[in-house]
């Protein structure tokens, strides 16, 4: 994996800043023959888009995406991937000419300002330059090409923790994520949630969460031993992701507490003659493969450190200050992560399915 | 990163299963010049051998590593590495010739036999094979040579949680780490962590842990944005070691119940004249890059699923039955990762550093 | 390196069809810092542009390019490199609505047609979709990045045999390669090589070429053994290029006559203290290694199949047929090959230079 | 592709030094399943052993191959690939401790020695250290699994060129290549090589040679565009070769006087319905990809740089000074890059393999 390029087989490519004239990336490696479209890939850009409640910036991005290549209308008049790079192009359109002098000076505390400039020596300030979120729009794109190729896997997913509170799982029902403002999978939560975030937003304030992210279908035998497990590039997929600071499977964190006898998913024979596991404390993987079971990945995001309250820091000349950041404000950078989170399960196991077919010849059983 | 292989440019690839001859590994990319010798490694891996204490198993491998290639005794004497791939090799002394008929067919619930069946179609079950810990000895291996890469960085790891019980951060102590069988870094939890994992070992149980691995000294710029980010290798790096179910940096998931104005890690100018941080929620990498402050990470290993109580599971022709493991057992896997993840940590960190000074030139600031 | 990307550190990615939208590509790993423009990258891309001189195609492609993302405009007022990937575009503008009936139903006989459909079941034949050398402009453009890099590097190159013409070496200056139309270092050539294109051209013929690309100025030690060599990434980088049958480096395929003394090199100590090759039959890289001698490379490119003379083909349903192409003729589509051989010396010794400084520290000797 | 591992999917890693205590490589992604004893990796390491004919060094190196890990015996009895990685070592039996005093301290002109030494500051330069063609052992080893991988598939390689004197083509015949000491495919030529070479011995001094691999049966669609392709590989694969400094794919750099006319393999239909090519200028590859003909690979070997005619040179402290090289010679290294270039293509194609599997989900038509 390089700095901008993830995937082993199935690998996509970024590029673009927050504030330049256009995203992009370069999806690599596609099988030819599927059909695809632009409209596929602008639904899921969508549910990611910010201004779509009063919980996410009210940034006018548009998000259209453009197919620049790797795509071709066969003699049946469908699109199909040819097997070549598929080029994917977002024009920014938002580009305020504004003023960023105290961002273009000043770091801000929790942020990459510091680090870039660390490493670089420089760093394009304007709207965060290469380390905004922005960059995740091209991983939602590229996801919705991945999920072309696994077209026999299904992927969920939600918020399930909101700042301090966490669904009642007695109640989950993944069918209404898209129906509120969090993704959040559990009816009963959604109205708490909002008066609780309407509190963070109206303070300036932010506030973390946590995705769940649930394949179901994966084959089992996907995924590979020692340095490609699937439950490794899955971590370094969601780690990835801007913010994310842990990730679970399966029991995640909570398995240092668990007992051998406790652990153990047991199994038996099920009504269709196939092994059926009576529990899933593993997350669907063990050992670095599929075993069958739905793959259940968890992260957590941190609150934005773009808050109203002044905090702390230093400028470039190294000057004690302060900085607070006016504007539009995500109180939960969390709720646009979700979509990502789906997307970068997908790749990963997009991924996945073309090395396992690679060595083992089919696409697992 | 391949299948066996781990790291971008300071790269490691481990081969040999449990019980067969020898297990070894090849270092690649390791800079020129660098004095070492087969003692520095030995001492890292006397740390993680077995049958140290009464609560690690009393397996009698003696783990004597061999260098095989890439060092060579220049003109003052002194062994040194050449820049090109040092292999190192243990051969395997314990292969009791013994009966493996339970495990040879029939999967252990929580293991990896049945997976690695459905992927390959075989599998080498003498000891677990690949999928055996046995493994992770190479990593300690290669991290002692990464150490010297990275001379100026400290590395700091203990078990910081066994089962419910965590240590009293008031109390920590990373000194006495190598004093006590757990590498517990709080002297008032050696006592009653004896009493209990006396308790889980005495039933033929076992028990997850959480280690914690802390990196000092590491220069602010390391790292790299997108899908080199520095958490990003270490949650890939650490996953991937056998029976991790989750990472964390810094804060970690519960990064999720912090506001923007708790999280932010304030900055000053210290007495140095340099940046001085108020606090370490980002747990040292902010944009997936090095602040200069300690790296912090996290891992929870699970139980092992080798226990005395039968658990119920099917065999390899579909029939449904019960499983127990006899014999040598592990009643905390987790003390042994302490090393692994220290040597993952030193490996991480000196293929970022060639990275950094690949882009950069030098090896940041 | 992956389908559609190259290079260890410094690499880049290329998409786009010659007939789609667009061009692009993504450069990635560049060091930060550096100054670039526009005009940069467009100098070196007019060099290759065709319409040039009766003897490349008329084709009417401005190829201009635009820097998407990667460089910022510092304090100062320059545009440098940020170290983030550098997306590069080109829109495609001569995209004549024709008819690609007969293209699109039969092979060309030499062509790439016939094993993309083989590979991928389908294929954009419009203007050769991927597999035109449209893909090259990609490389050049790269290329104007790669120069920055390895600043104190010079590149020179040029056709030095025209089909069975070969230059008078007695005669070689570089100096003229920019004032005819072949690139040609041999001033007496240019005349008989003009004569001998015309007759090709006018016969709706074509014809192949050798090209020579010398890279001086390279410190000793850039490279690495056994599968990082530096002939071998520059054999894999020619051989990348569209219709090249042969790569060499410094005798070539002609060392096979030479006996061991004829060979060897001789060193001596030079005038300023450093040492002096007597000869250079190595062409400048001893086991995989630079020795600080000019980096001599030659590649072949065999004649295009767009003739006008019919050749016997079969069409998609397996009968029997002939084809011949019509339209724009490029006699020596060799011409063309030379600033992309140039780019790809450059994109090599970028990469090289950087993992050398991330072994061994510096920017070799 | 790293600085010690060659391949995308099927990959090996070598390590070792000529006159360490062993050499050694990992080959990994090999699917499982497949029948292999160590038998099979003897029989063509036996074919590149030293010490066969009077035309190649009496060193006396068995060189017996180990496998350490990686294969498993089945039920059935049989011995067979596990899909994890597979570990081969060779120790080294004729380490004569002997005085390198000239070696160690001067510089062989065409060799090297010098730099490794301006690479690393320093070098083993027991029998070439890293630099010994004795590395290419394991590429054969490596070359035998990679053959079973590609079972369909048939390899032949001969020596073509014997310093200036080339094989006659109306008399190829494959079938005598192991019955001379040249694996020569021409029985015209072998007793005139035999005069020759004996006169090269004698002398003290050494030849280059040319090396053709065709392999038989390989599936079109094999390959990838633009930066894998199948030509690209092997062109990486055989200058990666100790000594080479030429590499052909079809009619190589010939392809420069043909006219588009003379080049096109014209396509008919053949008895069996499929296509057929009436010639193969193109070596079996067009634009990267297999087109089911016969895949046709040149290769040039430098002679060896050890010869007894001093040469003049420099020492490492930088006086000029002569040396020659005593003891045991190499009239021709050509002769013994047979079997590696059979090797490469071997391990080039099980790569090709896996890649196109992985994409386009079947092995090639």
């Amino acid at each position: 994996m390089s700095h901008n390029t993830f995937g082993h087989l199935f690998r996509f490519t970024t590029w673009g800043e927050s504030h330049g004239p256009a995203i992009g990336c370069v999806v690599d490696g596609c099988p030819p023959g599927l059909a695809i479209t632009v409209e596929d890939i602008q639904r899921d850009l969508d549910r990611r888009r910010p201004g779509q409640s009063r919980f996410t910036p009210q940034r006018q991005e548009l998000d259209q995406v453009e197919i620049q290549s790797g795509v071709f209308t066969d003699e049946s008049g469908q699109q199909v991937t040819t097997g070549t790079p598929i080029g994917l192009v977002i024009r920014n359109v938002d580009q305020r000419s504004k003023d960023y002098g105290d961002i273009a000076k000043k770091f801000r505390p929790g942020h990459a300002d510091f680090t870039y400039e660390a490493k670089y020596g420089l760093r394009d300030y304007r709207g965060g330059g290469r380390s905004s979120a922005r960059e995740t729009a091209m991983r939602v794109a590229a996801g919705a090409i991945a999920r072309k190729v696994i077209s026999g896997i299904t992927i969920k997913a939600g918020l399930v923790q909101l700042g301090p509170h966490k669904i009642d799982r007695s109640r989950l029902d993944w069918s209404i994520v898209d129906d509120n403002p969090f993704f959040c999978p559990d009816p009963g939560s959604v109205q708490p949630w909002s008066s609780y975030l309407d509190g963070i937003r109206k303070a300036g304030s932010s506030i973390g969460a946590v995705i769940e992210v649930v394949a179901e279908g994966v084959p089992a035998g996907l995924g590979a031993p020692i340095y490609a497990k699937l439950d490794q590039d899955l971590a370094s997929a969601m780690m990835s992701i801007n913010a994310v600071k842990g990730v679970e499977i399966g029991e995640g964190m909570a398995a240092a507490e668990l007992t051998g006898e406790a652990n153990a998913d047991e199994i038996r024979i099920g009504a269709d003659g196939q092994p059926e596991f009576l529990s899933n404390h593993a997350g669907g993987i063990l050992g670095g493969i599929a075993s069958g079971q739905p793959i259940v990945c968890r992260f957590a995001v941190k609150p934005t450190s773009s808050i109203l309250t002044p905090r702390r820091t230093i400028d470039r000349d190294g000057n004690e200050t302060e900085i607070l950041t006016k504007g539009r404000h995500d109180p939960c950078v969390g709720i646009r992560a979700v979509p990502v989170g789906e997307a970068m399960m997908a790749l990963v196991l997009a991924d996945h399915l073309l090395l396992h077919r690679a060595q083992c010849g089919d696409a697992a059983k």
